[in-house]
């Protein structure tokens, strides 16, 4: 048996980013650039006032002082003259500082009665300014390639001038169920079956991750439909497949394959739930097979498929994100398979995330799965722990999984 | 001046969620379900193995002994005849276990010679046995009203046999910026003039909580302008505008929208970035006005404007989700004003957060909030904290925003 980071590290080494393509800026949020976003301009593009009052000579600004005003400067509609000795010039948040201008004079700092100002409290050379360039200069990376693009990341491309940005290609996912005791939900079911609940909960977590799945129709337990259905991957970035539990996960699916050139890795893993995987290469699409038990294959989605999608989506190979908790129930000590306890999150009254694993952890439980907020996750041969003890959690309910 | 947290309120109570649609179980991923989802089927159907063995009554399973194999019943394809005295069925993870049998002999505890069978190691009545209906039974709600889907939801949604769910209406959410100043990405820049970044932003912030934006085009800073845009919000479940900068935040919007009928809200809010904040109602529209300042903008969007489009989306009334963190470095006691301090966020080596708020917090710096984590919420008159002190924050990343 491999480990579960073994197991991940190897797939992720063998995974490629898709390729890239260029979309409109309104487009581009929640995917991940595949080139440096560049500043087309500078910003602010002048000296610009912080804060609404009058332009003048630092010089001119001392308590006391009478300055004539000779125009404004809305946002948007710069003065064109030049500020001379006891002259100022009305300006608002965000105006640029006219020429021969190096103080602002704060609103409520000022009297003003037709053009007349009378200065209340002493100016500060340059304070109230903003620079050019102070946020960012032409030329600048304003937002690095290999970032999952966030609302404040399209806000700052458009402030950077971009209508276009450049990101991978979402991945395009095939998802395969094998079975024939399964029927999709709505369709007739055939006696001592169950309704296919794998293929749309692993789309659904292909569109969480930024990925297009494509359900395969379900193939049954029989060589030629899987392999039928291995002969129409073209275009597509990924293979998952969940097994047929009639004669072991995996094993027809693996026939069908390696009999289609299929170069496989199949693996006993020291987790629970889950254990076997298979990870293989046929042509050009790599293949992720998992388990057929719905939770069993959700929780290897999760620890596999998630970083597998997010590294063909473009990001850097990493682990699912965790987080610390603190747990709300003791637990025994584990025996030498990973393990991954379904568990609800709540804020204690200082805040901190409890964790409190369900107590009975039945790999048959797909209500309780989907009722989960977390996976507490539990080394091989971790210790029992008390309640209050931090540990290691995946957070699944922010992660729309 | 009102708090945030008044405010927020007197915005969500004004709230009303969209009506409901149907869709596919496939494009329900994200959506928030509109009517509970009833199991129409009870899970497991029938009492099925939870291991690959032998089912066999108890009385038969003792150590030693000697059965003889009457058939097999892979998942999918039901034994049709009884277990009675001495006999056993070849069985998988998931087989229905048949009539007469009440206990499963483990494949590694049995040893088999054709079709006669010996017992390894005793059974025990009912173990290995998943119970029918353990999971959900028929009738049972599985996934209440109100609630994001998530993947393993739809996965439980299809378990339960539903190939179409009932979920709210994605919020359909008008942008506004009104200011002569602002040109968009790609478009001559008038002279002085900063390129329009709110609006973008906001899209993808309406689309990361899951509404549909439409950006209008720029309104100048023209009364009429601006009321030409605010007759075009048929069908709208949301206008939000970004002040023109040019006269003070929303004079003119107020100005052009209230002469079109809109009841009017206007608050100053303790908090920094932001401060001005509008809210009204034009005919069926709820309007949500947020300062022209692109950090004030989009730190307002996060306080107000997210929860807003979460309640409309059919989500319960709620602030935004908080978690707490350690501080990376000290912190200055604050003023009378919330402060939402943009700030990076690390793991140390126990896996523990740590925020660390940026040492300039000024609110033109568009660049920073992209690259902010996380905002530490300070409240009105907080105390100076010390490194190490737990801190309430938003988390950023992780939403998309």
């Amino acid at each position: 048996m491999i480990s579960v980071e073994e197991a991940r590290d190897r797939i992720l080494s063998a995974l490629r980013p898709t390729a890239a393509e260029t979309v409109g800026l309104s487009a581009a949020w929640n995917r991940v650039l595949a080139a440096p976003v560049i500043a087309r301009l500078t910003q602010p593009p002048a000296d610009v006032s912080a804060m609404d009052g009058y332009a003048l000579r630092a010089a001119d600004g001392s308590l006391g002082a009478a300055l004539r005003v000779i125009g404004a400067a809305p946002a948007g509609h710069p003065f064109d003259g030049r500020v001379g000795p006891g002259e100022a010039v009305r300006l608002f948040t965000g105006s640029v500082v006219p020429a021969g201008a190096d103080a602002i004079l704060l609103q409520e700092d000022a009297t003003r009665d037709g053009d007349s100002l009378r200065v209340n409290e002493a100016v500060v050379l340059g304070r109230h300014i903003r620079r050019a360039g102070q946020d960012f200069a032409a030329g600048d990376t304003v937002v690095p390639a290999g970032r999952r693009l966030t609302a404040r990341d399209i806000g700052l491309a458009a402030a950077a001038n971009h209508p276009w940005l450049v990101v991978h290609r979402l991945p395009r996912v095939a998802i395969l169920a094998t079975g024939d005791e399964i029927a999709l939900p709505g369709e007739p079911i055939p006696s001592g079956g169950i309704v296919s609940s794998n293929s749309h909960a692993l789309a659904a977590l292909v569109r969480a991750i930024g990925g297009e799945p494509a359900v395969l129709p379900v193939a049954r337990d029989d060589e030629a439909a899987i392999a039928a259905a291995a002969d129409q991957l073209h275009g597509m970035d990924l293979l998952v497949t969940t097994g047929g539990a009639s004669v072991g996960d995996h094993d027809l699916v693996i026939k069908a394959l390696q009999a289609r050139g299929m170069t496989l890795d199949f693996w006993q893993i020291a987790m629970r739930p889950g254990k076997p995987l298979l990870f293989g290469q046929l042509g050009l699409t790599p293949v992720v097979g998992l388990p057929g038990n719905p939770v069993s294959a959700m929780v290897c989605a999760i620890l596999f498929l998630v970083p597998a999608l997010a590294r063909l989506g473009g990001l850097p190979p990493a682990p699912p994100p965790t987080t610390m908790a603190l747990l709300g129930t003791p637990v025994k000590a584990n025996d030498r398979r990973a393990d991954h306890l379904r568990a609800t999150i709540e804020s204690d009254s200082q805040g901190r995330l409890i964790v409190t694993p369900f107590p009975v952890q039945d790999s048959a439980m797909l209500r309780r799965l989907a009722l989960a907020d977390a996976l507490v996750l539990r080394e091989p041969n971790a210790p029992a722990l008390e309640a209050g003890v931090e540990v290691r959690i995946i957070r699944l309910d922010s992660l729309g999984l």
